[in-house]
């Protein structure tokens, strides 16, 4: 119930190509399996979440740290906006059951970190390497695996 | 697109059976509207609003102060675990493109001032007496009508 | 200790001259009596009070909305960036042990909600009309009394 | 004016012995170069480079998560509650010109993370390495001087 399980994607709101199809590709196993994406809601590997699980049918929530939806991309299912700039990437991570990390830069660094301290496993894909404190997986597909299997399913 | 439109319904976490009732019947009229409720995520007006929309199948938003959804209601279609405390008032109210205030103790004061401070019209049912500030509405039909028409619906 | 005790002096960031010059005896009074200012770190009611406050040689400490220090008033002793936009309301009332409101608009609105919602005492001048949930003051000089007779001093 | 320079001191609310002698060190050293300590006022790290500021008779500033003062170390000179739980470690960065890392598990992390995202240098002692991304300092003496050196001081 309660729209769950959740599974955060957090990453850099400029992605490559490459990048921006293995967060599409993430989005859309996420959403096969039956959970929903919780994303920054704005460009990039957050887009590419989104749009991957709401083209398979899945459900996308964007929580934007604007005051408004203006920056919102285009593929989210719904979005809260919350006012808050960075801060709302406490919410980002607090919202997941599990955070799988796509790539990333500084912003993205200091939600894996948030999401430890609040206790959520962190799954990396072509993210920062901080040894034993992740997960670190070499596809979407294995990222995936990863996320859920933390997750006991 | 992106869910909206978004109406937010504020009020305490405690209610009056008599304001219970209102305010589900507020998310049971925003939901046969189209709109997508989104409140605080927890019990009392909170609860009510959003069973009021599921009840008539429309959409549910929580967005919980909590770093988790221990607390969340049973009747929520989706929830964002902020964990920022009463922080989270601005984040409800923000995404909200008009509020609805039914009954309500000082959480709820608080965001109809954050409301008003980044634009968002305040529709009052049984709430706060703020003069011209807010629009007085007399029963839950009037308050979703008044809501509704501030968006230019 | 800790700097303490603490007077969170909550106004609009534009004010009259009445007003300012109001705001800034409320932090000369304040600082005259030994306790620290707690604002919201930019112009008009903010500022006032600051400057009332270092003008008596007391302390004024501003806690900004933004990411850095640019728009904080000359008249700070210290000051803290939250970078979380209105969410610093709420630093700004949990910051002071009683608040005083002087004038104000809809930010003030909300930091009068929050502060009662987190237990302050609310000092009323010029301000909001909120019936028995305030005190309100007629002069500088009587909401300071006030607010100290709040924290029984 | 305003307080300045400000260097933010992050780690983690625990340390060991040897761990606090070194934040104690490092705040002793910036409070004697003339420059505000920013922490996040807690226990462990936070009160160690709190301790050694004040014992130099400098200052330190505590940033609470805590709606109130009640967990605040007793070496602050002025503390702020900011009542957002974790989000307050994006204030304690954004509030200091530069920021030095002394040991440190998730918390601190996510603080080096945040710190990167707002453009303020980080200088690492004893804590995670995250290679050209911060400057691995390998004394107390040797991350205040590299800070004052990011500042150009």
């Amino acid at each position: 119930m309660n729209g769950g399980p959740y599974v955060s994607v957090v990453g850099s709101g400029t992605a490559t190509r490459e990048l921006y199809e293995q967060a599409r590709e993430v989005g859309r196993l996420v959403a096969e399996r039956g959970a929903t994406i919780v994303c920054g809601g704005r460009s990039g590997v957050m887009e590419a979440a989104a749009r991957g699980a709401t083209e398979a049918r899945g459900v996308a929530i964007g929580v934007l740290p604007d005051e408004d939806r203006e920056r919102a991309n285009e593929y989210l299912s719904y979005s809260v906006a919350t006012g808050t700039g960075h801060a709302r990437n406490l919410a980002v991570v607090c919202s997941g059951d599990v955070v799988i990390s796509v790539g990333g830069e500084y912003g993205t660094l200091s939600e894996i970190g948030l999401a430890l301290k609040v206790g959520r496993p962190v799954v990396a894909l072509e993210s920062w390497d901080l040894g034993e404190h992740v997960v670190v997986a070499s596809s979407p597909r294995a990222a995936v695996e990863a996320a859920f299997s933390a997750l006991g399913m």
